[in-house]
């Protein structure tokens, strides 16, 4: 029987643009982390991950520990990690994720292994990894555009191929840009960013840029009750869903009885043990599911039959990532009956840059689901070489997008709510 | 690529002892239906389910519907069904399973395809069905000895081999020559049949008599909420769990607030649809998930991880059943991390008769995984084939515990509660 015999984990960095969000902006370089689980004969099953230090840390800690393990059992994949991590915890410094526990530290880590597994097992049985979790119910799974208030570039450097986009104008033609070059359908704008009143005006010139297209809003927790639901009225009938509107279950759970458009979140509801208070409080219509954190595709499988039973929507978060993670999210996305909305995905703001030999497109606004054993990606060892290059020579060990915007503006200061 | 090319269903009795419950008592035969997925070249994955005439109606109706189908395609399964079925519901006349809706009937229907697909997909990739749903947890799967009031044998036939248990030493008895059998470290007492404070006695009883066994009492909504608070002060630090007391989530919820111990299920949380409600009452402590009304293991599993996040228990419902039941349900609880509690299995009633070629065996009060791919149990065709003449010729076509007793008791009325 084929066993784990190596566990390969390799930090990376790849450019970021300057995006704005409500704890700051978005370093010069993004960090990721590849896992390769080696089994032999050259069969590799991939993970991809946060690549903080703290993260990776735990990683590599956990890593010793998983040689000698069946690709089929995640069971006792977790059982490993947790006896290694007992009650680490590693803090979400940006709290863009809404915090961590002990529990949601485990899951973290968990994730690419599982992911890892997945892609051993399907490989192992010849088949995608959507078959391994249902079978897929639809071919193409849709992602959103995904629109940021950003400088022209970051401080010092030149301006990048985005541009700026700090007024609702900006905000326009990037939308156009994103929709133009992958055909995207859905459009969502990360918000928390400027007054929230500006915010508002950026979606109505989208509305009338883009009638048909659905517009979500996301200020990460930036706004007071008050003001999220004054932003709820101003938007009426102009969105799909509001995004982590304000912190917090309760304040959540207050806007959600005072908005027309159902909430979403990836910041109050985090974790398995957010889901009673969050459900119980009616707190989110949409949870938008992040196998990076919910402990990899079944478990997020899993969090997508309770959000069926309570009558909760289900899309996907995203952090910037790179192809692994692409493939990844598209055939959990494949296998989900209740995915209700477009998945978010950073994926256009990375240069086309990836790790993977033959890079997954986004067309028509959606990704083809692979039909190549597990998750039907192979590694460019050049490409993750020069990547990890990056990594040694970024600096960056850490995402931290408030020092960061607080090296450029002192006054800054993150607060959530902020208006 | 493999794909269904028969479904093969067929209804088998056999013989069942006159076991009391709150609707009134087992008829002389008990009703299964064993279905086949054939695939050609001798691959077959068998699932095992409810024998009565109107769910072996939508057995049929939906079996040529299955034909051509992948059987990793469980999503796609349900989806044939359900367009088949509509809003079809066979209501569950003797309500021990707490009613039925046509989203049940959906996943009742489901569930004896969805483990005959995984059982396919064992043998296809060589792997026991364990290893599909996460990886074994245990090696064995704990059951309970499941006692109940009895005659000596059905009216006009001799005395059957357990003998009569209609009081305390009746029930005492039973519980050694179950123990003594096969070894079980826990019992459970179905209740429900006669007055209160002598089911209490038999509780007494039974703890006297095995001081360490885990005990539990299942009247199955037989009881007020006055009674069944009353039961739960009389028999406080006597039992792990009581089981449904009372009918109903508002009742149970109303008991579990009184009661020390925790309130089991398998009658008022018996679908998703019954989850927010439920779980949100604190109505239960522990769900005895049944994969013949979830929809079948996957979803049994993603049962099991909701009931994790609430902090909600797990353990395994049975109705009378034979050797596939008992191989699946084997795989499932092994493959659960929070299964908490010794399953139900009404296997030790059944005159050890199976349609196994070699049937597993409950020995020290647990059954052994198998390793052979997929359930790892075969058919055999003769045995099939005596139990499905038993059917052709014992003239039951829908289990009516309550028509039954009342041939021969012409006052009993099935009434929940009924003290």
């Amino acid at each position: 029987m084929m066993r784990i015999q190596d566990v390969v984990i390799t930090p990376i960095a790849f450019a970021d643009p300057p995006l704005l969000n409500s704890a700051g902006v978005h370093e010069p370089w993004a960090l990721r982390a590849v896992v390769e689980l080696r089994c032999g004969d050259g069969l590799v099953g991939l993970g991809e991950t946060y690549g903080d230090a703290p993260h990776l840390a735990l990683l590599r800690a956990v890593a010793p520990a998983l040689t000698g393990l069946d690709p089929f059992d995640t069971n006792g994949l977790l059982r490993r990690i947790r006896a290694v991590l007992g009650d680490a915890d590693t803090p979400d410094r940006h709290g863009l994720t809404g915090g961590s526990t002990p529990q949601k530290t485990a899951l973290r880590v968990l994730s690419p292994f599982e992911v890892a597994c997945l892609d051993l097992q399907g490989q192992l049985v010849g088949r995608p990894v959507v078959d391994l979790l249902g079978g897929r119910v639809r071919d193409e799974v849709p992602y959103s555009a995904y629109l940021f208030y950003k400088w022209a570039g970051h401080p010092g450097a030149a301006e990048d191929e985005y541009g700026p986009a700090l007024d609702p104008d900006g905000i326009v033609a990037q939308a156009r840009l994103l929709v133009e070059r992958y055909g995207f359908g859905s459009i969502k704008l990360k918000g928390g960013v400027l007054p929230p009143e500006q915010e508002v005006e950026a979606i109505h010139a989208l509305r009338a840029a883009f009638p048909a297209h659905p517009l979500r809003i996301d200020p990460n927790a930036a706004w007071t009750v008050e003001t999220s639901l004054r932003v709820a009225a101003e938007t009426d009938g102009l969105l799909e869903y509001l995004e982590d509107p304000t912190p917090g279950i309760p304040g959540m759970a207050e806007v959600a009885r005072g908005a027309t458009m159902p909430l979403a979140t990836n910041m109050c509801v985090v974790s398995p043990d957010d889901l009673p208070e969050g459900f119980g409080q009616r707190a989110v219509g949409v949870v938008l599911a992040d196998h990076h954190y919910w402990g990899g595709l079944r478990r997020s499988a899993e969090l997508a039959a309770t959000c069926r039973a309570w009558g909760v929507g289900v899309s996907m978060h995203s952090n910037s990532h790179l192809g692994i993670s692409l493939a990844a999210m598209t055939h959990l996305g494949a296998a989900l009956p209740e995915l209700s909305y477009a998945a978010d995905t950073h994926a256009p703001w990375q240069y086309g840059e990836d790790v993977l030999a033959e890079p997954l497109r986004i067309v028509d606004g959606a990704v083809r689901v692979p039909d190549a054993p597990g998750l039907g990606v192979r590694l460019d060892p050049d490409a993750l070489a020069r990547l990890h290059e990056n990594y040694l020579r970024c600096g960056i060990r850490e995402r931290d997008d408030t020092a960061y915007l607080r090296s450029i503006d002192p006054t800054f200061e993150k607060r959530r709510p902020r208006w």
